[in-house]
């Protein structure tokens, strides 16, 4: 299994106290002979009629000296599991979790928001310091 | 600018046999603030009526010790780049370029397939040894 992000609890906590029950560390996803481990899978009870939400959440630190080869390899992670997940008939919303100064220095900028205007991500913007879901970007 | 892929000379070697001229190395995409840099920009007389074919050609060796890491970042990257020439209305056609062991090793197991059956690539494989280009698939 690979090495859990640096973030990996704060969004596991922040998930949480949004209601949400943390229902696999790692999610993990068989793909032929590979093993892939998305970092939470999470489930949340809508309303009583609806059943459950269920997601499952990648996340990245962006902590290397370079944005934009950061966002390459989140981006290409994400687009293998969606695949992946949809190959498979998942009922699973796939989400990337990203710290809120990652959204402002990527996503507001032209680089990022190509990729959400081709709806390439959907995104998770947490708060690392209050340990908190900001925003969702589906 | 990024450090050369190691099959970078190959690559460039086996497009020249195949009757391309290289244009750009490395072909430069700038996106708002920021610059990128896919590694060869090549063209193609098609026949004297059509004009020129124009590619853009990224290199990956796939030599790390995780093969799904490595396609994921070939991936994210090929995905970016794909979208940025689209937005900014490029005639220049994208294709990763690999070598042909990995393509057996991942495109003809489940987790390379996938990818292929929703035409998230086009490949252009080589063989390394012959200096050649083995196949396309657009």
């Amino acid at each position: 299994m690979p090495a859990k992000d640096v973030y990996h609890n704060v969004v596991r906590t922040a998930l949480e106290k949004d209601g949400w029950l943390i229902t696999d560390d790692p999610f993990k996803l068989k793909c032929g002979t590979k093993d892939l481990y998305i970092d939470l899978g999470a489930q949340k009870l809508i309303a009583a009629e609806k059943g459950q939400q269920k997601i499952a959440v990648e996340i990245k630190s962006f902590l290397s000296p370079s944005p934009v080869t950061d966002l390459e390899n989140a981006l290409g992670q994400f687009i293998l599991y969606y695949d992946i997940l949809e190959e498979q008939g998942s009922d699973r919303i796939l989400y990337l979790a990203i710290p809120q100064r990652t959204y402002t220095e990527i996503f507001t900028e032209p680089i990022g928001k190509i990729l959400l205007k081709k709806n390439r991500l959907r995104l998770l913007i947490f708060d690392q310091k209050q340990e908190g879901i900001v925003q969702w970007i589906p």
